[in-house]
């Protein structure tokens, strides 16, 4: 069995996750070789450059040579590359992606050739800032990094995914796909959704009174910031998490909507129980 | 006319808020002399160790003689102690708050007795930390402050608190309170609902499922940043300004069903668009 050391990497998407974990195991000398498979010129020429690959092509066939595949692409395109990664890769590569939601790409990485070693990740990371541009090779430190193995998965896949995920300075996590697609709706993409809709609500009284933005402060800010991720990406994650990202938004409507009656009906004991369970277990968490 | 520097200026309430004013005016040097006024005893010590006041009492008689008292207690505090300053405040003395809702506290200012010069107040900053430990003498720096004139208040206490907000840092705006409480409803009120929302749809997720917060990470941490807002303060705010709230999070309600619906047809088209616009405001405001 090949340690990571020993390994060939080929990293499919070079924004955000996939520049950073280049950077990342570039820095840490983690891998053999990385090899950068990106449709961006202007980025394929940085990173041969800075020396950051050894290799960078438009061509998913450069992944040919690769131990190692990691699809870092937004979730839509991991589903596409997958079949067409399956054509490519050499006998025993272990196919890995960084895709937010799981459960739709283990599907597809189940039809994968019986002669490839398929594992789903998602590192608990992020900004919302996106582009090779944003990378940044502690990104993923210290953060969460979901594995979810496919019954097919290999011990080998296995412990070479931890590996990688250690060398970046993560935690490695094993979950089962559809455990992690309900957790992360609650977790991650319903506080994108309530940025959003927070961010439309602003502009709509925005459009009668010019001084709504003058008098927005941090409080507007934090709240709205996933606002700005990248629409692509995120588009891809609400999709294939349809069922789990519904079902979320509609729990915290019911809370929103409690709220709203307990603030009509003045019911200041009430609220104020809510308000504090909630103040003390926010605090409790960070 | 005094100016603020020939000021005695009293502040009710020293967490926060007050604590931070008195911290800001101690540092520029910017009054003659400032007195604190707080049921705690350790805040007293504190201040009056550090000589950032004069004189420190539990008692409202101490504002009596001031120049400029201001109220940086809660909400409906602020409400509570208007009168009972009214009884105490030398003639010509300006009253002001930094209460966050005004249309409440302007009206009780309304009832003060004639020879009172008042004026509401509203700093635009804030943390989800409270208390004099917590206080700043940097927090208001580059704030909004808004200045919210009752048809009485003087052309001098206009003047006088304009001095005030620039002493700290901060910009002043001249508001009504009608409008001003209908704002703030939408990017601050309605944020922190949000975030408390949210910290109770992911709680109720957390009950059946430990790993839950073993996944939350930057977003779900900025997101849910205000839901640790001291629940005294935040209480008086949505019960002062309900029915601005309840409306702020109603619209809000729509835009998520929206979502939600959008999601569950998956119309990607419809849906990419609703995002985009979201995140090209939020890019373009921070």
């Amino acid at each position: 069995m090949k340690s990571l050391q020993d390994s060939t990497v080929a990293i499919i998407g070079l924004g955000l996750m996939g520049g950073s974990l280049a950077l990342a195991l570039h820095a840490k000398n983690a891998c053999r070789k990385i090899l950068g498979i990106t449709r961006n010129p202007h980025t394929r020429a940085q990173v041969l450059a800075r020396g950051i690959v050894a290799n960078a092509s438009a061509d998913l066939d450069l992944a040919a040579e690769a131990d190692i595949i990691i699809l870092a692409t937004p979730t839509q395109t991991i589903l596409k590359q997958i079949p067409q990664v399956g054509t490519v890769a050499r006998a025993g590569a272990i196919i890995m992606d960084l895709g937010s939601t799981k459960r739709e790409i283990i599907c597809a990485m189940q039809a994968l050739p019986a002669h490839l070693d398929p594992i789903g990740a998602h590192p608990m990371c992020g900004k919302e800032t996106f582009g090779f541009d944003a990378a940044d090779a502690n990104l993923y430190h210290n953060a969460a990094f979901v594995l979810t193995p496919l019954e097919r998965t290999s011990p080998t896949a296995l412990a070479l995914a931890q590996s990688v995920a250690i060398a970046l300075g993560a935690r490695p996590i094993i979950l089962d796909a559809v455990r992690h697609d309900r957790i992360v709706a609650a977790i991650s993409h319903l506080p994108f959704t309530l940025a959003a809709a927070l961010m439309t609500t602003a502009n709509e009284f925005a459009c009668t009174d010019e001084m709504v933005y003058t008098l927005a402060a941090s409080g507007f800010r934090d709240t709205t910031r996933l606002a700005a991720s990248d629409t692509t990406m995120m588009l891809d994650i609400l999709l294939t998490n349809r069922e789990n990202v519904v079902s979320a938004i509609h729990a915290c409507s019911r809370h929103l909507a409690e709220m709203a009656e307990m603030i009509d009906r003045r019911d200041a004991s009430a609220l104020r129980a809510w308000l504090e369970r909630a103040a003390i277990s926010r605090r409790q968490l960070f």
